[in-house]
């Protein structure tokens, strides 16, 4: 196979300006470029979506798209995950083409619509989304595990050393999984702070690890709604952000019993749903 | 009017850790909801986007997004904005939907299809992202501007005194305007990155200040291919981001003449595209 598979990172020219004085030199930048997901099942192959990421764990990020749109609810209802190997396509981009093939028929996509652009008769507001969560069977969450505030404070600090140890480049958007110790479980990244998140998950269930049962999941952004919303589908008790949450996010872990915690910096977090999980000092 | 109109922030409840102890109290997080931006024209009404965004300068968000989609090149292709006067949609919603009403017909919304999912067969990859830009009829920038390395490095500061001015909460997204002098002409702000760009050329369509000459772009996050295609098509020919850009990012300045600063801190700035417009100290 001579077709160029894309890399974490690209070497540019770039002019390096400090005070008065300019330099050339080399710099390695994250990687950026389009990724297709394709359901194919019954004899049929559609387009799913099209996102911008970062190449690397390109199965794992179709896998855990699919899983939170509620498209493949477990591993059994996937009979494979392959490149494009469609010869109509050229070499360069079989590696931005991603076949998930489902077994049986496809599902009706129109059924999932609303999830990618949500149907207009019925408006747009938050309560309609939190809703439309509810109609795909997702259940609060009832994982009862207790973690001291010490544990949390330190998961800030454990993901950078797992993206170090990750071979990372660093100033990637990280999605870490830790274990109710604190312990790391996984880390993945990509630009895109949904897509890191989506790799992790897809990881997940291709490993047989969702849900996220006794878990703690820290990003590296801030806690917006679609954050929230994979976490839920995936299990995942105990979401930690270094930055703020959003309104939504907010509504949603409170509706959905996820523990939402924001601005963990140093020995400080505010925690905005579903506190009982931290331990409360004293 | 009795219906509520989302704010900008909503004051939550939060449980505030801090080494071994832990306070209630107020907080006021960003609110983030959908909006459905709807095209309306020659009798036919249809659903373009839905896209999640903190309230505010919702008709300048519809109008950029849809002149950098090319959908409307000029605001005589515009011939209202509106807020949601469908009586079948509750009126807590019609604030979450704006109607863009087009002069003429609607525009054949297949021929823009590539450029939210792309065509699936002529496959995906960062030429093709490039090469749709062309086809859209944007030219490279051909703006002759140069400005001094100091002027570039003050503007972080700048920008951050601006979104103070403008009665911001902090924390969110910024996208600020400045002219060659480093004067701030606009900013917006927005918990997603590309919808505060968007409001940004929606405020310049709606006022007569587009093409965006001799100006520089401040982005407060990373400089992404979205970031600069949608600085391209409004011609801003200097764009700055605190942050790193990406692969596609890079390429898409150097084939439409965009100058792209990454890493712009204290007084440094690196310089990956048409550094000419920086002109050399010494």
């Amino acid at each position: 196979m001579s077709s160029p598979r894309p890399g974490r990172t690209v070497d540019v020219d770039v002019l390096a300006f400090e005070a008065d004085s300019a330099t050339r030199k080399s710099d390695a930048v994250v990687t950026e470029e389009p990724l297709e997901i394709r359901l194919a099942g019954g004899g049929k192959t559609q387009t799913l979506a099209v996102t911008m990421r970062t190449p690397g764990s390109d199965f794992e990020l179709a896998a855990g798209f699919i899983f939170s749109e509620g498209i493949a609810g477990s591993l059994e209802r996937i009979a494979g995950i392959t490149y494009c190997v469609d010869p109509a396509v050229e070499d360069a981009q079989r590696y931005n083409i991603v076949n998930v093939e489902l077994h049986g028929e496809l599902p009706e996509l129109a059924r999932f619509e609303r999830h990618f652009t949500i149907n207009s008769s019925c408006g747009v507001c938050g309560r309609a989304q939190l809703d439309s969560l509810h109609d795909l069977g997702v259940a609060p969450i009832a994982d009862e595990v207790r973690i001291a505030p010490e544990t949390l404070y330190a998961l800030p600090q454990r993901m950078r050393e797992a993206q170090r140890i990750f071979e990372s480049t660093g100033g990637l958007h990280a999605a870490a999984l830790f274990d109710e110790r604190g312990g790391a479980v996984a880390v993945r990244e990509d630009v895109g702070r949904h897509n890191a998140l989506d790799k992790l998950v897809g990881w997940g269930l291709m490993n047989g690890k969702l849900p996220f049962a006794r878990s703690i999941l820290v990003v590296s952004g801030r806690a917006s709604y679609e954050i929230v919303q994979k976490s839920v589908v995936a299990g995942i008790p105990i979401v930690a952000s270094v930055s703020a949450p959003s309104s939504l996010a907010v509504d949603l872990a409170r509706e959905f019993n996820l523990t939402l915690a924001g601005f963990l910096r140093d020995q400080r977090a505010n925690v905005y749903s579903a506190a009982e999980r931290i331990a409360r000092p004293r």
